[in-house]
């Protein structure tokens, strides 16, 4: 298959020190276990769900046009959460609905679709915002029948990636944090759907 | 900084099993020696000079627009000068001189610019073919002041490169050549005048 993965700074992989990130982590599991996966990384830092309902389309046309084993995968809400000088989330929450919404209903008429839902950082702001946020964008993709996976309460317990993410930039973690994002998503049936079974 | 690094399947790092590419392994290497450095991979397989023409633009902009630290590594070629059913290339040579040159002018009025040549794999075609293709864009690029690295002898020369690629797909090396290529660029000093002195 051949994977545009859509999203943010931790869909970049921001901090990993591999340069892999989740993406690149778990295709690199599947590909030393023999499935043919080629992902092509779209995640920009510092992007909102209005940033990326821009250039989504325009980015996955030339990569997945015209074949029949392309899949998108989308992963974005924290930076909608973040707070700006007024204590105000970037995105109100309803427009990141709306906004996911509409993604997802335009992608889905031409490509499977998988939603990974947003992480924590570990403090209550951004989380309590964006825990509902992920909370919300599980009800849209059950309405949407989009498989969404909620990666939201085993990064918390996982004892790498909030403290990773406090011993470096306060916003991402490193390797060690993004591995154990990965091989939640290994794992997830919906993802094997996509592979085959796990090895 | 933050780097678009554009082209094609060479770029996204076809093969490589770690799915680090020569982009992912070169940005690691940086990482680890504490230079900041976010790769942006906009590699697309089986792009010509042609396809990334038309969206180099607008992929880099939402990714570097209005910021001080942007930077643009461009690599393409190869398919250009692989054969078509009736025996000629994808893009004819003067085309795709044609077509870096436009690229690179643009690019350079709001970027720095790299340009890492295309790469044999080791049959005489494309070989013959790419190989007058890099020379011609080395001297392109002398005269438009943007520095070039040809990859083409160390690469050839390399016990891993060539031999990766008959043993795989007959196109693309597995990890132990986008080492190679990585490490090329890594000591290539205009990278390093990104970076910094090597560590």
């Amino acid at each position: 298959m051949r994977i545009c993965f859509i999203g943010d700074s931790y869909v970049t992989g921001t901090g990993d020190e591999t340069c892999q990130g989740w993406v690149g982590r778990l295709c690199a599991m599947e590909r030393q276990a023999g499935y043919d996966v080629t992902p092509y990384n779209l995640g920009v830092r510092g992007q909102t769900s209005r940033d990326i309902a821009v250039r989504w389309h325009a980015e996955t046309l030339p990569r997945l046009a015209g074949r029949h084993d392309g899949g998108v995968v989308l992963s974005f809400g924290v930076n909608d959460c973040t707070a700006t000088a007024h204590g105000l989330p970037r995105v109100p929450h309803d427009e990141s609905i709306a906004t996911a919404q509409q993604i997802l209903q335009q992608a889905r008429q031409t490509w499977p679709v998988l939603v990974i839902g947003p992480t924590p950082v570990g403090r209550a702001s951004p989380d309590d915002r964006t825990r509902a946020l992920s909370h919300a964008m599980a009800g849209l993709c059950a309405q949407l029948d989009v498989p969404f996976l909620s990666v939201w309460n085993p990064l918390l317990a996982h004892p790498s990636w909030c403290a990773e993410i406090a011993h470096g930039d306060g916003a991402h973690p490193a390797g060690g944090g993004y591995a154990a994002l990965a091989r939640i998503i290994h794992g997830w049936p919906a993802w094997r759907k996509w592979m085959g079974p796990l090895p």
